[in-house]
């Protein structure tokens, strides 16, 4: 793997020259190639999908190994739509003068060699590599073992078509072997950033595991704070999709904060509609008495929390912690506390709680009366996505193509020195373009 | 530490909440504070250097460590100059309407809380508390001991001030003991990011010894490169600067590379000037054989360079690496294998040359024609800088107010949820406001 890295630095910098036109014109190669190869694609997710079968893989995981003629559409039109938008690369992004003939430009450029471990979704590599080829960007791409054969076949389609159209040799690069993943971690020095995607446990083990930076997030405890203002109705409607629209997202809600001067008539709406959905609830010992007080059972001793730090128990399950809080404050610290500053929502028509809570909650996404299932790249109209960062450096949120570059200061003089500046004979006169 | 930072965090909020108005009036008290107690603040600056004698500190020390009525001046400029600098945070920069009523917005927002170790300069720990105080981030702050005293005071008066002015109580601290370094190494979840300013061993160390993101530069192997297309003369003045004017600066540059066509003329340019100004010459066997034809003496054992690993040496001495090349092209692989991607400089009147070397080297400041000095915060005119970033995530070359602040994603809806757009019954339009 060093070896492959190595040769792909050096590659990278061919990448990152090659022109918007050669980009766009790759991407389109790629779409017909998939196109074309369809039945060849087709035949080898049905033996994953046979495999997968045999393994006894669960029916939900099952419809992710899937890759059929609507998800080929799909991911045919998501290359459409990558062609059509703005380069992200080469952009001028500052252009000044500091002195006569001494021009300062920030220009973005790609990262370099990106490392994307992602799990079983045969469209997640097609859309990774296509924003990848966009940003200029070297890429080694490790997916789930469940879809090895779509992979194969995907990869191999994918990189012919780049290279015959004007990419480098080492443009990307497809790790099969698990033991792949370690020796990636290892490449510090030709692999520039690694994105994980997949279980709370697995992102930790990476970030623990490699000098490399890494852009992902391993939680998603997402919260939906109900105001004493709130409609509850419209609450009760954002709080079943929040929980239940595909529970195991990383930005489904796993925790439920209720003011507690309308916590009582809140459950009493909220608890057939959770009841009837599947969701079982979690909480405190005076939500358990609440619970009894509207004629409901209260909490047995499984479902008590009686631990601040339960508070941040991830469940991607149907099951939601539930605590009462006095108003937005003490709402938005717990948040900060306990929640991963992935995406957090407040249901109020109060406008003056919703923006300190929007201005003080510390997520990379914060949400008035909507539900928190909305942070992706595609619903944010990125296009698609990489992954979602909870980091505060660099890309936060939903990470697209402007999360795969960096900039560089070109700088362009003719003979000066800084020791002209520095005994006063010339002076810096800073004039923006 | 824990404590402090965790109480920090808490405050932090707060910290980002206050208005551009309030963290400007802080400014300018805290100005107008270390204007009144200048004559306190130079007494205990001279005991700083008294003692700083007495330890016989070089006197080219003894200047940083200097703060008088001149450095007091600049930075009371440079606190009037972030006065009038845009607001970094709370600006809008991407507005989009997802849907009617689902309004997305990013808005940018200090980082929360910072710790900046930086070496013996007391205007550096006005400056760096300045730009925190603008970007509306809390700190802690940890200074080189051989100006205790003057920092002391200093931070007393600004703390005072901020305070006074309306931040929150744990704005900011000062570590004092060496081992606080460690202990705020090991704040993961209250401290976002780590900012350290010192030899390259001692940011290898921080890097290596924590779980914060750390932003900085270890080494700075600086390379100027002269084209077969280059001015001698102007190539020969921009690299006395590029060595001399600051050795111990980490742009400087440490190693000349040459096109063969033009090394021996360049050669005998170069080498009465390096000679002048006290400058050795390392070199390849090559370098010493053409030395030695333009009748000066050749390569001694310990100038001589036989392993191209050795390039990699950072001396922050009058010491410089020569080597020859073939070319741009040889240049930029020496360059992005040996370089530290700090700031390196091509010399020609060749435009296209000039432009792949831009394009290729892989580096946050990439220069024509002048010096690699000027990599520096000042210099690009930010307003003054909190460190030189190597890294290619979030702030890249010298940082200033922006490398300061992340942002976040505010979603503003009316009830909607991720299932209406999923089952078709609404549609995204995606609208750029």
């Amino acid at each position: 793997m060093k070896q492959i890295t190595k040769r792909m630095k050096a590659d990278s910098f061919r990448m990152a020259a090659l022109s918007e036109d050669t980009r766009n014109k790759i991407l389109l190669a790629v779409k017909e190639a998939l196109l074309e190869n369809r039945e060849a694609i087709f035949a080898a997710n049905r033996q994953d999908m046979e495999n997968a079968k045999a393994n006894n893989i669960p029916s939900p995981v099952m419809k992710r190994l899937l890759f059929d003629e609507h998800k080929l559409k799909t991911v045919a039109d998501g290359i459409d739509q990558l062609i059509g938008l703005e380069d992200p690369i080469n952009r001028v992004v500052l252009e000044r003068e500091m002195d006569a003939g001494l021009l300062l430009k920030r220009v973005t450029c790609p990262i370099g060699v990106i490392g994307i471990i992602f799990e079983s979704r045969p469209d997640a590599l097609i859309q990774i590599s296509s924003l990848c080829i966009k940003s200029g960007n070297c890429a080694v791409l490790k997916g789930g073992s469940e879809t090895v054969n779509t992979n194969r076949i995907l990869f191999e389609t994918i990189y012919k078509a780049a290279v015959e159209n004007g990419a480098p040799e080492n443009c990307m690069y497809q790790a099969q072997a698990h033991s792949e993943i370690d020796e990636l971690l290892d490449c510090y020095g030709s692999v520039d950033l690694i994105i994980p995607r997949g279980s709370n446990a697995f992102v930790q083990y990476i970030m623990n595991h490699t000098r490399i930076p890494v852009m992902g997030h391993a939680d998603g405890i997402c919260h939906t704070y109900i105001h004493k203002e709130a409609d509850l109705d419209m609450a009760c409607r954002i709080l079943v999709d929040a929980k239940t629209q595909y529970t195991a997202a990383c930005n489904a809600t796993e925790t439920l904060l209720i003011d507690r001067a309308v916590a009582k008539e809140a459950l009493k709406v909220f608890l057939p509609v959770m009841k009837e959905n599947h969701v079982v609830l979690r909480g405190t010992m005076e939500v358990s008495d609440l619970l009894k007080q509207i004629g409901a059972e209260g909490m047995d001793e499984d479902s008590l929390i009686r631990e601040e730090d339960d508070f941040a128990t991830e469940y991607l399950d149907l099951i939601l912690s539930v605590k009462l809080v006095d108003g937005v404050e003490e709402a938005i610290r717990h948040i900060n506390t306990y929640g991963s500053h992935h995406t957090d929502a407040i249901i109020t028509n109060d406008k003056e709680s919703a923006e300190l809570f929007l201005q003080q909650v510390d997520s990379a996404g914060c949400y008035v009366n909507c539900s928190t299932r909305f942070s992706d790249g595609f619903r944010y109209g990125f296009g698609a996505e990489v992954g979602i960062s909870t980091s505060k450096l660099h890309a936060r949120g939903p990470v697209g193509l402007e999360g795969l570059t960096t900039y560089k200061y070109k700088l362009y003089g003719s003979g000066q020195t800084v020791e002209e500046y520095a005994n006063g004979s010339k002076q810096f006169h800073f004039k923006d373009l």
